[in-house]
């Protein structure tokens, strides 16, 4: 079976699933749309596919799939309009920055019965998935304690930033997605710091560029979560897991494998500066699996569950920074 | 200008080509040809391109440059007659197995004014690539010693062998090709060790599976190659680069780039096991720098001439080996 | 001039201390202390000293400076008796478990103007200095972000764990004192969890064996520590400083440099094991600090607040975990 | 037992050696003797010892062994005397220049029944060791092919240049050591090529500072050795070894274990720069070998026939640079 898709958002991101849909076995781009029609055009001209609007879209008979690429604002509505046409529905994330429309939206797709998956694209990345493989077969005994370390090398532009829910929504509800895969238990309790350190303009629109978190399960299992908007040396994008009888970790991608040595010492190359390039192999194999999920009506691998418990964990971590205390999750997932 | 490919051969590095040629913008792969209609029937549904024979590829309007992966012995008389049909030639390496062949090649390409590209894919890794602009921007000074160290993971079949021309001319003409393209100076002398350790088959069949050369140029750069036709851990492709100011090195490429730590140490994964996923992006690039040179009328990067010579120096090697000397290039070329 | 020194208590850390003084340039060992004379002995024969007890040696004229290694209880009356005594003192940390002893401990120090240094050996580690010197002159910017991996091979016996104090004041307090190292800026509030993966035995001790602390400072600059009592490939010991312009960490030291690979992978060698060997020469460079210090009558590199200042961050991180809220050091500090 | 060590010659390698003998258990470091008065004065004011006449060394009853570091013309004439006046003799690389004078050296010390160990520290750098015991244990099968690499920092004076012998015997001579250390079966023909690349002075003075040799042994296993006289980022030294079932390398060793990350890359220290602080430890390990062969009348781990035989690997080289042929060590040997 094909599995033919509409795309939804001709912007950075709806390129990049544009590419991904294009090149993976049994999926097809059929329509693209995009309120800016020349960025739809663009799309459309590259990979040979239609410009339709979101309504025709959702009226296409040609069309099964959709992919959300559209504003953060818009996702819970277009979930729960294309889950009601009976499309299946790959919604990039958030699914919305209210705990309470989540909810309200994943109920509607529940009802719908419709497939959703929600887009969590380190999960799908070679490495962490060899990672995660490595732990799945007891190499490293039972998970203990893990360190993710995500460094952007600078800050998105000061308009993203107000409308981006904060840094604990928008950066660390990856690595938030990425200790709960990990940790194969849900979190307990949250605690985390937060201090604006690389531009004080970040702190006047009211957020941080400098977290840390620890994450606690009910067991005792421990996360801890580093995050920055600055790093100079580029991307830095790493794992660390340990377990009562190893650890494994993932390491970072480099511009090239190559090392120059000069009476200054050995130089390797900056890491890969750009999500996009990190994480184009990540992007190729998040959208083959829900290709594959949907052809097979299987579940898919990220729900919109795990897009409220990401979002669930950001919450707490900010109400935890805010009350200078350890928050329960299940004071804020009510 | 669109450059309309016919690819002749569909075994393994034609189904490599195909695929590059199909994901190189600029290119269209118009038609394949294989004397097993089953075989060519496979890239022809794959990738939507038409089943040709040879003569009507030769013979069509529609095709401006043909890619040559037939077995070795069908190269000189393929390249001949396409060049005299007036496409643009790429063909893999060896021109052929010998060098009188291969002059009288490369005279009729001149003659027709032929465009022509030996495949010598590793000038096209983009590790080896930024290691080449390294050295070209005189980061490590003026280029003295290179050590270059290439091991198979296993033998191929001994069928094959018997028909490579030998270790020297089937796989150090990879590393030979590099060493010209490195050293940026001719070679003058050749001196080479010869051995059988790993399997006593392939002495049987008249060659050698562990080899050493020194090359050395006129004003005494020297380069050493080191091949195997077997390395446990996999598919070893390096190189270093010392120079008057520093050195350059290009690592090799894992499975994954992950690290396992417990009481028996730190483990990394193995190396990639095979050279179509080792230089699966370098093939990508060989193709689009053939299609840039086609497109512009530009030379080729890489010519009949690289053939010749990295042939010359094959020859020259086996020549060592037999005399127990060191061969003047010069005692090969004539 | 020689700095004649005896050491208190022939243990593990006294035996690596006798050898630090034996030798460093300057330093002298005149005699051993302890109760059990074959302890002594042992020292005092490999290093042809004297045995005297704790009393002759506070009025030994030819004693110049102690080395207080003897059990944790009594550092805090013997620094006051040989301050009183007129002798510089070296004592391994920590002054007491109690931060109102140790107060009242530096107070006689501080009134007899005597020598103390207190003995935080990984500031004298050489690639720890070189990380240090990193930082010191600019090469990293303003330090903002600190990652601190500290994790033992094994747990020490119950007995021991006992009377340490819990893991925040025996193991994560060389931590304490790194981050102060290197933060150059005092602790504003530490948040802790504490967890027992590896043994319930630890729990009913009442300590715990896995633990992550974030520390912030007044202007946000944060630090995490991250430990536990069991890592199965060895003492691992790291360092990750992020600044402004970029990051420097130190690495670990391994049984060997050398790298095995097979179809397996690539392995090379656990980690040290043993925080003695790990840090030989840390010790070695510590004393020689002390010599120097003492010698020059100039102030010792760590001193008796050093002390004070990392136990109370043992103490801030217990009642974070005990109260599940950030605290004050202010709070315990009073 | 101990043995009692005299010094013969007190200049940097003298001072390498008593600074072993004094901090070896079982060794005590009796006389010095150096034409240079103050020379020797220096050594025995720090270690403690007399000064004495090589005369006055022979003919001493308190003395057990010497260890000659004075320069090579005397080698020979000193072991002779010594191993003739009953003293064990170890003696710094190389015997002699000239392989007859060794052969007639070694037929002395046989004669005496002399107890001789000629100084190739290499064997004793416990990286290097850590390589040869996983050879011995059958981690990487059969010993297949060996990669050396030796680049000094920078060519020795000019002075020294001219009574070197030449690179081959002052610098490749420890390479071959090594490569007959772990090819484990004798070298049956050398190849090699030889470069003034660095300084046209040093080939002013008949002498090379590039070179590459290619050894092979009867049965096939091959040995490439690379040396150079300058590399930019240091003292470098590496060994790789490929087996059958696999393969083992030593890293070289680092100013610091940091690494520094910025916009340029991730940057490590360069290497060691000397000799004497790179192999400090392998110098212990060697004189503690010697010393634990002489008290228990044991044979000594590198021998006189090993300074033979890497003498005639020397001058084998160097013939096969003259003639430009392969040459069999059978022609040098005699």
């Amino acid at each position: 079976m094909t599995v033919n898709f509409a795309i939804l958002g001709a912007g950075r991101i709806g390129q990049v699933h544009a590419k991904a849909v294009t090149s993976t076995p049994g999926a097809h781009l059929v329509a693209i749309a995009d309120p800016v029609t020349e960025t739809a055009k663009k799309v459309a001209d590259t990979y040979g596919c239609d410009i339709r609007s979101i309504e025709e879209i959702a009226a296409s008979e040609d069309v099964d799939a959709v992919a959300i690429c559209t504003p953060t604002p818009t996702h819970a509505d277009l979930i729960e309009q294309f889950a009601k046409a009976g499309k299946a529905v790959f919604c990039e994330k958030p699914v919305d920055l209210s705990l309470a429309r989540v909810k309200a939206c994943l109920k509607t797709v529940e009802a719908e019965a419709a497939i959703l998956m929600v887009g969590f694209q380190r999960r799908f990345d070679p490495d962490f998935m060899a990672l995660k493989q490595t732990i799945d077969v007891g190499r490293i005994g039972d998970v203990e304690m893990i360190t993710l370390t995500s460094r952007d090398p600078g800050p998105p532009p000061y308009e993203y930033i107000k409308v981006s829910g904060g840094i604990f929504r928008d950066m660390t509800i990856h690595d938030f997605d990425v200790a709960r895969w990990l940790l194969g238990e849900e979190v307990d309790t949250v605690q985390a710091a937060a201090s604006v350190l690389t531009d004080p303009k970040i702190g006047d629109l009211g957020d941080f560029d400098s977290i840390n978190v620890i994450l606690t399960t009910a067991s005792g299992k421990q996360c801890t979560i580093t995050n920055t908007r600055r790093a100079a040396y580029g991307y830095d994008q790493r794992i660390e897991v340990l377990g009562s009888k190893g650890s494994v970790s993932a390491e970072n991608h480099r511009e090239a494998n190559i090392e120059i040595a000069d009476d200054k010492g050995y130089l390797r190359p900056p890491l890969l500066n750009f999500f996009m390039s990190r994480y184009e192999n990540a992007y190729a194999n998040e959208i083959a699996a829900f290709v594959d999920a949907v052809s097979n009506r299987a579940p898919t691998p990220t729900t919109g569950q795990d897009g409220l418990m990401a979002l669930a964990l950001a919450d707490a971590a900010l109400k935890s920074v805010e009350d200078g205390r350890a928050i329960k999750l299940s004071e804020v997932l009510g």
